[in-house]
């Protein structure tokens, strides 16, 4: 008896995190994880279990617009007919699959990319949002953009970035290098974008934590540089709430 | 006795059309409408009942970003603390008042109104929406967007707008002007902006949903002066759903 052939595939996958404990599969009352779910829709389309596969591990609460997994299947199919018969199985949950394709036997989602891309919202203003009520924060204070802006810039580039990893953090260096760091105002919204190969557990939203601070002239901006040098967790910002975080996607 | 002083306030208000059974107050199962939660909001905040005027009433499900109502309300208190206050009243509701300013007696929500503004969302891909599930009308079909643009400018000004009323629209004339309409692709996002001094019931609707049938090839662009000209409504084309659309803003 022969093994069927596998064929990878490479998923682009949308979701809303609010109902689900983060991307992986943990033990965690009540909630389900994307993992979980995108996996168990997996084994309605093949009645097999398998492994997924994805970029980046997203915590509680945050929303991704261009996750990317890659899963082996046993037989080779069109690709547009596994996403519409994911989404078929997807229907009950707050994941889609937005892009299915074959891939090389030895694409990773995780390994291959070569930059992740994230946004973070925030509502800007005294009033709560309520069209973005599970989708921005909620930061009533003044804030000032240009001091942001001129404090992000502290972040570019290659630096140790101890300051702003989680205590969780499981990453054997906390080196990385930031390639785009963009804050851009529209109405009352503020959105941050970063992109770096990859980040520490928390990394962008400690980031933005502390670019709040300056904005609201809490610190100044060139003292980034200061706390990036520090090495201490305990001098950077506050991690800002995961509802206001976004996937947006992954070059590879 | 002396009567109170009454002082006319302009609200501006932001909600999520999702869970009302539009803004007018009706006998509607089940569900509230905006004008009744807003009115019992104002009820706990003054103890006494006091009318409200829209400055244009929203379907069942239609959301606002700025939608304007007008109160008179028997003392002369800080508009921010009245917006503070009714926010705290409106902390269960999807409604908030992102604005409250002291107005002359004369303002009139309804009638000062100049330009009313709506945006129409959908989003045009093959998944389903998650992210704006509520809050954008999926629309999978390819469609043109040079099309709907060329015909989007037949609706431009003055004209008789019978074959893009609601049967049940109670306006004495379906005479109305368009200032403005334009669509924009914004990623798999399409918006469509339409201003104009008033607009017939269901003439912004009824408007998308003719220009998509332009969009998807099954009617030609200058068809729309045709079925302008005809006064018709069988001849243009569906209500499109209310959860993509959006009362932007009124300028007086």
């Amino acid at each position: 008896m022969t093994l069927p052939c596998k064929q990878r595939y490479k998923i682009t996958i949308e979701y809303d995190g609010s109902n689900y404990c983060g991307f992986q599969r943990q033990n965690c009352e009540g909630t389900k994880t994307i993992e979980e779910s995108l996996e168990e829709a997996i084994f309605k389309l093949t009645n097999h279990r398998h492994q997924i596969i994805c970029a980046g591990r997203t915590d509680a609460g945050v929303h991704a617009l261009g996750q990317v997994v890659h899963v082996d299947l046993p037989k080779i199919v069109d690709p547009f007919r596994i996403q519409m018969a994911l989404n078929h199985y997807l229907s009950d949950e707050s994941i889609v699959a937005l892009k299915c394709e074959m891939v090389d036997q030895d694409f990773h989602a995780r390994f291959d990319a070569k930059t992740r891309h994230y946004r973070y919202i925030l509502v800007n203003r005294s009033a709560r949002p309520i069209l973005k009520k599970h989708f921005a924060y909620h930061f009533p204070k003044k804030i000032s953009l240009e001091e942001m802006i001129e404090a992000s810039k502290f972040f570019l580039g290659l630096h140790d970035f101890s300051s702003f990893r989680d205590a969780q953090c499981q990453s054997s260096s906390p080196i990385r290098t930031i390639s785009k760091i963009e804050i851009l105002r529209n109405g009352d919204e503020l959105y941050f974008d970063l992109s770096a190969k990859s980040f520490l557990h928390h990394m962008v939203r400690n980031i933005v934590g502390t670019l709040l601070w300056v904005g609201e002239g809490r610190i100044k901006a060139n003292q980034i540089k200061r706390i990036l040098e520090a090495k201490d967790r305990r001098l950077s910002g506050p991690n800002v709430p995961a509802h206001g975080l976004y996937f947006v996607g992954v070059d590879y």
